[in-house]
């Protein structure tokens, strides 16, 4: 190594935003890719299934990336992957339950076969060349979570995935803090840490009171109960079976996604749930009420989810009825509090008790807050800092939090997407940026949703369209046929016949004042219909509506 | 009175959702309307601006309806009056601070003139005939807030309103306890109350928790200081001004509400400034930093607020600059917490530091919990309840506090709209149900977007629109120009010209296939159209856009 060696590191997604967890550590001519996540679209991206990193610098660069490592099971990330292998196919490293998820996803995607999954555990070390991965055991919302200690020729990094801190975790297997502690005395060079819950004060709760919450709930119930959690969460799933077990009652899975977790989490033994006590949603009528409990999707108020078409009546297996208990073990994602509302409404509607956030206890975070953060930057005592996984004001409050600790605000670097952080043994700064941002997943099609794409859908959800169309004669410049004016979406055509006859009206008056003039450039002659039609409807209803002129030409 | 007289309680508005207030209160020949708001459109209710209660009711029964009674100056009690009294011109009734800013509203839709407003003031009565109106004195987020006595022939109906109890209000104006003791010795027949809370354990805290917070945030500043709140919220504003008058500072109002509103209330007597205190906004470059305090609207991240155009610099008068200090006093309205987040993260990334929720006591609320509740239930001992103001859940957990307090079920009503809830001196009843529902306002329309438009909206935002053009010689059945596809919001065109290409093809198979068969039926030549390009468009993309088919005949 020479003084003049140098890491890059790259963040290609999960900084100043939520979800699609990604970032590229480069030391020459290797990079390694921590994490493959993808997003939820926001409010404003109409249509759009999911949204993935834009992965263009590691294509142009495909030689050079040996490998995927993922922190842990969940889809921010995970659920990238299918999409980013399709063009970039790498070995994957990642813990027995993460990998297991990730073969679900990669089967539906009909690429498997040609997959290169590496099953790794914790205190694993995967030498890269010069560069070498070390999973480190940590505590989630998911089984067989790790933290990351990257190797490299000019120093350790640390990258936290994402973490809390529980010291009595469902599995037993405690957060490996002693690691983390003795490569801070080692001397770790960056850290990269998990900001979700740095606004929160105090720690985060153990998983393990929930469980004392479900026993509290099981044992005051007399009748049928129903679970809605986030699929993935294995140890409360665990939980629910526990509590199920100690109060005699048997336990049936629905909706698809639960149904797959559990099934992989039994096979590869993150589970386990005694003999004959699982049992078909098939067969919840053959037990009476109060020897069911019922786990299932939906805590997130999702329309399509298995909770939600319960308490629309729309699921095919279960009915709600009077006095079913139903416990949503979440909090919601800030976006779905009216979709959950509207779950929790219906469900009341049905006589059925709903147990909901309000009541404490039935949730805990997965992500460490303030005072948990403060332990790992102080046992692993990086020179520098680099806080990720959060939204802008998470980033800075994770900055301040590092700076009350004593670091320097010089050695904290907050990133952008793309930007390119360039280590020294002795030396850290931001240099330059590479190209990232989203690729839009809609359908079948990635990356043909764009901006442009996006505005239309806008415009169009907002006042709807009117398309205009002629059939004029070319050489005589004369009217063969319409004008005909077609509106969606912009005003129930029935109750508003006089202003569409009004608006054919402006349209002809264009067309003749257009036609009279030869004009005899089509684009000059829409140009015209679109302003007169434009202004017109919005003197009359304040609203603007996409206008498409369309002209036919015989 | 004889014994079969009856009262009926038919809420319009306010239950099982959130906003749009409205009751209405018949005897006979009298119809009283307590309140007249309105709501803000749900997320699928795309371009729509807000939306009012369906008054066919009122309108059927134009001739009973006696008058408009306002609880207090909120939107959601008294939004929807602009629209409702020009299809109903009754006399208005409410405090000089509700009034007040019922004005500027009537001014601005041009009706004010012909509105019939009358001042009253707690304490006051009003006879209508039969049935009298007593305005009670309560505290709520905006001053000059009533619960009301409807004193009818059957008996007394007290609808408490929006209400919380604030034993140490701004204004010294304590809610009239007394009064609704006294009521409920007397006997009272139906209680309406306040469910928003009810789900929160304890006591709200007095708007005065928040003052102290900002005396010591005040305090503690050098840099400038912007607090963004509700406009209507007078004691918060003024809560703002004391606190700048201790130290010092001038204060800049910005954003056209709250400019209205501190307009309003300081010429009606309900905010107190003193003198050379208040600076216009063009002059803050004026003073140093640490004299200034800047009211501002957009606590709830609406884009087009003053705060949000401050935090993206689209702002004209007001610049984030670094260090300044940004208050945001309120909590978020669910479904607003993504747009809040937003402008906190481009705050914090124009340098400023940030107050928000997570710091207690900048914010309380203005609706009762629990246990204020249950005073409220206990002194006013009904004989009847009905819960308002709440989703069903909230409704619903209302009945359950009622219960717990010993009020037997079978006398608790859970409305919906337009249930009749038919009240003699010693019976209640639901019996039969009226018109009522939503009046979407898109622009200038009121009521002309309805399911078939917002479905179609919908169904645009999804997958955009493909409209297909043919002109077709009508006496030979041959095709004269096109068939020409225009995509809006499905796909960027130029990226998949193939797309496109393949689709013009489909069109012309099912042309030359109906036309060879001679279906000459336009409308079955349109749906081989739409049928074969929405299973091919599918099939290629997995997506749904509206397909448009439109033939030109000559």
């Amino acid at each position: 190594m020479t003084k003049k060696d140098k890491v890059k590191v790259i963040p290609l997604g999960g900084v100043n935003e939520i979800g699609k967890n990604m970032t590229a550590i480069e030391y020459k001519n290797e990079i390694i890719v921590i994490d493959c996540g993808l997003a939820f679209p926001d409010e404003e991206m109409f249509g759009v299934d999911i949204v993935i990193p834009d992965v263009s610098y590691l294509i142009k660069n495909k030689d050079k990336v040996k490998g995927i490592v993922l922190t842990h099971g969940h889809e921010d990330h995970i659920g990238a992957l299918p999409y980013i292998l399709k063009q970039l196919n790498v070995p994957v490293y990642g813990t027995k339950l993460t990998l297991g998820i990730v073969e679900t996803k990669l089967k539906e995607h009909g690429i498997l076969r040609e997959s290169q999954l590496r099953v790794v555990q914790p205190k694993d070390v995967i030498v890269f060349g010069d560069v070498k991965v070390e999973f480190i055991r940590n505590s989630h919302s998911i089984a067989d979570s790790c933290s990351l200690a990257i190797h490299t020729p000019v120093g350790i990094i640390v990258h936290t995935g994402d973490f809390k801190i529980d010291f009595t975790p469902i599995d037993g297997a405690v957060m490996d803090i002693t690691r983390l502690s003795e490569l801070g005395k080692e001397g770790v060079l960056l850290l990269m840490a998990d900001s979700t819950n740095v606004e929160r004060p105090g720690h985060t709760m153990s998983e393990r009171a929930v469980g004392e919450t479900f026993e509290k709930i099981f044992s005051d119930t007399k009748q049928r109960i129903i679970v809605a959690t986030f699929a993935s969460n294995v140890h409360r799933i665990q939980q629910v079976i526990n509590a199920a077990y100690k109060f005699h009652r048997k336990v049936a899975v629905c909706g698809r996604s639960i149904e797959n977790i559990v099934e992989v989490a039994s096979q590869l033994g993150y589970l386990s749930i005694p003999e004959g006590m699982l049992i078909s949603i098939d067969d919840i009528g053959k037990y009476p009420k109060h020897k069911i409990t019922i786990i299932t999707t939906g805590s997130q108020g999702e329309p399509m989810s298995a909770l939600a078409r319960m308490s629309t009546s729309e699921h095919r297996k279960v009915e709600i009825v009077k006095d079913d208990l139903v416990i949503i073990s979440a909090t919601p994602i800030p976006g779905n509090e009216k979709l959950i509302s509207r779950v929790i409404n219906q469900l009341f509607k049905k006589g059925a008790d709903v147990i909901y956030e309000s009541l404490a206890d039935i949730h805990v975070s997965g992500h460490a807050c303030q005072e948990d953060l403060k332990l790992i930057h102080t046992i692993v005592k990086p020179k520098y800092f680099m806080p990720v996984h959060g939204e802008y004001r998470h980033l800075k409050k994770h900055s301040l939090l590092a700076q009350k600790l004593g670091m320097d605000e010089s050695n904290i670097f907050i990133p952008e997407l793309g930007y390119v952080l360039e280590l020294t043994k002795d030396s850290a700064k931001f240099n330059g940026n590479v190209t990232s941002g989203q690729v839009l997943v809609d359908g079948l099609g990635v990356g043909d949703v764009g901006n442009i794409v996006l505005r239309d859908r806008k415009h169009l959800a907002q006042d709807g369209i009117l398309t205009v169309v002629v059939t004029i004669e070319k050489e005589t410049g004369s009217v063969i046929a319409g004008p005909d004016i077609i509106s969606r979406g912009f005003v129930y055509v029935r109750e508003s016949e006089n202003l569409m006859e009004e608006a054919r009206n402006i349209v002809k008056r264009a067309l003749d004042r257009c036609l009279g003039n030869n004009v005899t450039e089509w684009a000059a002659l829409k140009s015209s219909i679109k302003d007169d039609l434009r202004e017109f409807l919005y003197e009359k209803t304040k609203r603007k509506p996409m206008i498409l002129p369309i002209i036919m030409e015989i």
